[in-house]
């Protein structure tokens, strides 16, 4: 997925963060949102998710922010979708790029989904049916997000032949490729090399390219450095860290977004994102959500004297 | 000066932490959190400053802090000191390491302890004169700590000859090793390398051996996790972030000594620090410095179900 950079950074706060949040952002600051971030070269974003809006009315504006988003050029637009009936609507409504949350901890899944694993790669296996009855262009790519891989909150470590069953399983059921999430913010550094060494094993290096970290204790960016030394060019973030997994106590803030992209650019790779503009989103964010945390450093303390970033905007 | 683990982290909060709030910590507390980190198992903890106390009001009882500490069994006590004068001072009170900060930027280094790279340079021979004159088994350990190492507030970027050249010139006027400092928190994973190696190449491997780093981008861990790859074995951090630098401005936080603790442990590296004890000294610290900010992830968010430390308490 990547465009002619070296990371690509992909944008998860319009689902991860809005999710978590009490407020609703309205449809239109949504959209604003989505815009500002694709012109500052966010490449990936991350709109939704198609769940009931009973669940989630935060997200209840998908279809329309999909349908919105996908008219913005060069944009890939991800969605999260919990079931086939999910993936149904967002296939309608034009997304780029499908991923279907399968939790690693059983008990997990029944409280995030209400379903068991094998119902989940059950409805990996319809999605995988529906994409590939539509024409080649028309198919998005579809992943397998494997959601508390790095432990659970509820059932704590993850045996690591159960996680890598799991990810086999997924390909099999038709997934384009799986990633790594760590929901319960407890990854440390050489777990994300170990896991992401035994998943490549299993499924293949062209099969995990991505990761969607947290900051729960404070190392997502040094897992994310480890998962870069391993060989990932995608990396999940939040602008002003919004968000984390509501069903999932105690585990909350993705990645800042805008602090991952310093560290990238500051390492000399290219995100093809020009950091002072997002920098000014991220203050957008923030007066949109009055009341809410945002989270980061980079945007507090500023850019460092003479910092050049690698970037080069269209 | 690793001890039987594999890191050693070295509490830096006693000074860096305190020289940068306000509130003057009173000698009594200050004595209880030295004690109480050497208990959870910390081993090395730099407690104070020997500065004239009209500069520094919240450190003018390092002389009494020190003497007291040495007291403390297996605890290295470590000061910094800003010139010959002050080393005296802390080879009287029984310091067991002494660290003299030469910034690589001139303008800091004016700005900082208003005397130029030169004037520095003599005072570490002066300093290391001092030391030699004493019997062997009292010498302390002499540290030049290399500030803004990674770049200045003021000045900007450091060339790296200019850094390598003071390294060198620091070692030949007798320190026993030198360390980089983070001032501003302008590192990256990708300099940090360069800079380890580059220095070391330089001085020998064996004379650069510890990093402190800053947490004000957000990328302290992922720079301690690219130093531990390089081979560093000492990190420094404050307890709950407290600290940085008052006279690098924008320049704030340590990184977060419990949140370090956890990260090396999780990743199955021993510290010899017992977390969950070093957390309880964490909340005392919070209630011994009310109003003042407590930073770091791992306190708020606690340890994960089914850690296990490799720590074996004595």
């Amino acid at each position: 997925m990547v465009k002619g950079f070296d990371v690509l950074v992909s944008e998860v706060g319009p689902r991860d963060g809005l999710q978590s949040i009490k407020t609703i952002l309205p449809l239109a600051l949504k959209k604003a949102w989505v815009e500002a971030e694709a012109a500052a070269g966010v490449a990936e974003i991350e709109v939704g998710s198609f769940v009931p809006s009973a669940l989630l009315p935060q997200l209840a504006d998908t279809d329309e922010l999909v349908r919105f988003a996908r008219k913005i050029e060069g944009l890939t637009v991800a969605v999260l979708v919990p079931n086939a009936k999910g993936a149904e609507a967002a296939i309608a409504a034009g997304a780029h790029k499908i991923t279907l949350p399968v939790s690693a901890s059983e008990a997990h899944s029944l409280r995030n989904v209400r379903r068991t694993q094998e119902e989940m790669i059950a409805e990996a296996e319809n999605i995988a049916a529906l994409i590939r009855a539509l024409p080649k262009a028309q198919r998005p790519h579809f992943e397998g997000g494997l959601s508390t891989a790095f432990g659970c909150t509820i059932e704590g470590a993850i045996p690591d032949g159960r996680l890598a069953a799991l990810a086999q399983r997924l390909i099999e059921a038709g997934c384009d490729e799986v990633g790594l999430s760590d929901t319960s913010g407890y990854a440390n550094p050489q777990q994300v090399r170990r896991l992401v060494r035994l998943i490549r094993s299993v499924v293949g290096t062209e099969r995990l390219t991505g990761l969607h970290l947290h900051n729960t204790r404070g190392l997502g960016l040094a897992n994310a450095l480890a998962g870069l030394e391993e060989g990932i060019t995608t990396l999940d973030g939040s602008l002003g860290g919004l968000g984390g997994c509501p069903f999932a106590p105690g585990a909350s803030g993705n990645i800042v977004t805008e602090d991952l992209v310093f560290m990238l650019e500051a390492m000399g790779l290219s995100t093809g994102i020009d950091l002072p503009r997002l920098l000014k989103v991220r203050q957008d964010l923030a007066r949109w959500l009055p009341g809410e945390p945002i989270f980061g450093f980079t945007g507090d303390a500023g850019l460092p004297l003479g910092f050049e970033p690698s970037l080069k905007t269209a």
